[in-house]
């Protein structure tokens, strides 16, 4: 795993559009777009089959007569992908492939970037490949995307690439993870939610425990992460690395792949740690959430260190995004809320989650209007705040 | 309970509608509907009473001065069946018992049925009386809706039906379960939500735990069917009949009576069971799901056996059917999700689950149409889908 | 905790408001406000941050850069509360804090409450601070509300206020629970869900439970009551005293303050305890419920005794509220849902919340009519029913 270093570079070319993105009210034109979590995108040609693959959450091969691209978030890809190729929206599928095919993968790569129109990128690094390719390294993925790049290391890959005997697991933890911190890291993530469950107790292990997991961790042959001990240890450590710096951790909340037993990522469930780490002041921001992302906004609410977003649930649900998004903000504070397209492999799902959010917002705010529930100035300063304003208060960016 | 053997005999004269229902794009008008999940009707008259108290999911009389008529389904059921009647829409309640007392059971049962305009039903004969009158047999209530009529077996109800000793009851509930799909079956059904919750361990228990649970129930009496290791072993025996055969096993998640513990029919709760079903390649149909569809919906895009349906939830939430049928597009794929009315015992039921479909996904497609997310071709092809073809492509019609 | 004694009493003046709100069809305008749950207002000044802390369900200072008013709440006091003060709608938020500066308290609570046109309000007078300043006594709320005012007695605040030896405590809790029902209350109010959790045990424990469970808390000192076991003989004597009166029992379900478990604050938790306490015939009502609600909603389909309401959430979630008061009567019949504004410490939350919920009820209902779903008629007596007709029923006003 490679360690952060991208901080900061920014190719030219854009930064009007950042300028612009202030909260002063001097802005026409839409909000720039902070993307607080990507990832970046696949280098090389891929297959129609591998390309559908990219669009679902499931590792399977689709059940027969269906097809992943026939689905909310296919029609979202028809709808906004299409275009920037030369399409008309909506075009078949299999037209829009084989426009693809057409202008090979780093042409559509590139303009499908571009288009996306992100002023910034926070680009977790934790997955190096999708569908057996790797990632385009950082430098590249910001020159495409035309934004600044910074990296966010995931905590469970930092761990595995470690190798420590048992007794020295906790140190060599603590030690790589204030290593990426002072590195340049703009946040941590946790896909505690993938590894264990969010239903750890809160309170930080003791180093003896630890020692012990590790060591019946390296007696089963080691590989992924999953023991809960090591889990929680990882996670405190972040916590301690960040505080005093301000630096957020990033926590996969919500639906994912198969792997995921879903009602065990429901962030309801990390009440108990959010109190046990408030003292700390490391603020926590809680990612997709759904379908239990009312329960994300409500820790939003309710606890002033923690940040939430919509992430990929924005683009997975397609014609949905405005009402989501409106349960999203039912609780959850205008100044919590994030905007992110969790964009990973296809570049396809960085232009959709950026064209989902800005549409979604959009009309759900403009509904809002009609109803005579805001006013005109309340619709632009929230849709600043959601789409850049939070992330660079946050971020510090 | 009888056997099935119903299988593939259709009333003729609506062959049109199955003929023009195919995804082939030649058909004009409505899209034909196979309710792949419901049960019959009553036969013979029912006092006011008794016809509300069918109108809920509730077994006990309503508080004082409220009538489960009055409510989201009381609103369904007088906007579509009073027309039928040759009242106006919006009849109020007791102009339309008084009606359909006038007409008399059978002729409102035969209006009301053959207005649902079903293609095909397969029919769940697991219960075999409402509001204590028995329901009509397969054949008359087939010859009622004139679609074609199959048979879903319900797993519980065919295992209390045996008497085995304690020692003998693996081998005879797994004689059973074959027997059913032998003869001819559609589906199978499990109601393990009901009987015990969907949180059960995912293991086919042994057939040493499967005996002594068997003779614990025998000494307890017998009766219904509650004991986990009896309901695994029952489940375990229906995917064991249904592989290599296609034939899909339908589940009950989510609401219903109240019996139920409402959060432990959360099919999220299923996931460990699908996972270790999965290598079996026999479709999971994860039935109604609300108030959970969406992780049942989930479970459908990240399982490629998995399949979900909206069923009672339909009619039971009547002016927000739209709403909710576009909750559970939000994740679940257009291959996936299926039509069921759940109708049982008022032909009403049947109507209103036709009725309400039809209208709350006709209106869901053309918001999405109008707001750009989708082609008019997108509109007919997704309502074809859910209507009928992902049925017919499933159960083989 | 003062003893019951306010109910009954009503300062003259907006007697046609009540005469009009019966369910006979002939009123004219809105229908009346019977708000069944709510608490009195501070009596004095607050400083901005003071007042902006009522207006979130945290204790906790806001997050750096951010503000409980940047949210669905406060754009919901934004749009309901300046037109009352002399200001336009969606004034801001500063120029709002300082025309009520230059008012006065006094006057703008006067003025708040008046415009809320609440017809009764039964009071929860378990909490008697709010930002740290007193609440108003209840005869001086009346007259500022111009409503009928009731007493509901915090079983809690009871319980905490008594001082008996651990073998006395079962005995002391009933009797002093029974003088609350002798004294006048319209209801009681149980806060389980904060102590505890709703996942309790359904059956009433034993006196000798109750006993050692007494002894205990009194060795670790007393204070808030948080045992189990001790919130269940509560709970139960509370059902005690209510059972052949048909006196209401409140419950609070779903979102809160950061004290809470939110997951264990979810309804479907006490279908056990609805079960159990069914032969009472004690009514039951689930008070907000969110992001359970559509849980909420079940059980009052599901048990005769079994009633909800959207309380605060109907503020809390400001443009949304039309959405969740769709969601909640999805299932719960017309005769079970509520209105309150759970209004406490700001007379803005009693306005909002009344604005909040004519406005979301009149614009659901009117999208429901839109769509062909239900009738004129319908519509005028569902808002009727959830408006101040099943308050009366309920609570025999």
């Amino acid at each position: 795993m490679g360690g952060p270093g991208v901080g900061g570079t920014r190719p030219g070319g854009t930064g009007t559009g950042a300028a612009g993105a202030g909260d002063d009210g001097r802005e026409a034109g839409p909000p720039a777009l902070v993307d607080h979590h990507c990832h970046s995108v696949v280098d090389g040609e891929l297959d129609d089959e591998e390309l559908a693959g990219l669009l679902t959450e499931s590792d399977r091969p689709p059940a027969p007569g269906t097809s992943p691209l026939d689905s909310a978030l296919g029609l979202a890809v028809r709808r906004w992908c299409p275009p920037v190729l030369g399409l008309p929206a909506h075009a078949p599928a299999a037209d829009y492939l084989a426009r693809r095919r057409e202008l090979g993968a780093p042409e559509a790569t590139r303009r499908l970037l571009a288009a996306a129109g992100l002023d910034s990128c926070l680009v977790d690094t934790g997955l190096t490949a999708a569908a057996g390719r790797p990632l385009l390294p950082l430098p590249e993925f910001a020159a495409l995307t035309g934004a600044d790049v910074r990296e966010v290391v995931r905590l469970e890959a930092l761990a595995e690439a470690l190798d420590p005997a048992a007794a020295a697991w906790p140190g060599a933890v603590r030690a790589a993870v204030g290593a990426a911190v002072e590195g340049g890291a703009a946040a941590l993530k946790s896909v505690l939610a993938y590894r264990h469950g969010l239903d750890v107790p809160a309170e930080r292990p003791t180093d003896r425990e630890v020692v012990a997991a590790a060591g019946a961790r390296l007696r089963s042959g080691g590989g992924r992460l999953t023991d809960p001990v090591l889990l929680r240890h990882l996670l405190w450590s972040a916590v301690d690395a960040c505080a005093g710096r301000g630096l957020p951790i990033q926590l996969h909340t919500g639906f994912g792949d198969p792997d995921l037993a879903l009602h065990r990522a429901d962030p309801a469930l990390l009440a108990g740690f959010v109190r046990a780490a408030e003292p700390s002041g490391v603020p926590l921001v809680l990612l997709h959430g759904y379908p239990y992302h009312r329960q994300a906004a409500w820790l939003a609410q309710a606890f002033p260190q923690v940040y939430a977003d919509l992430g990929l649930t924005a683009s997975y649900v397609g014609p949905r995004v405005a009402a989501v998004l409106g349960e999203m903000l039912e609780l959850a504070p205008f100044g919590k809320l994030l905007f992110s397209t969790d964009g990973y492999g296809l570049p396809e799902l960085h232009l959709v989650g950026a064209a989902q959010f800005r549409h979604g917002l959009g009309a759900l705010l403009a509904s809002w209007r009609a109803d005579g529930a805001c006013s005109a100035g309340d619709v632009t300063r929230i849709a600043r705040l959601l789409s850049a304003g939070n992330a660079r208060r946050l971020y510090r960016l």
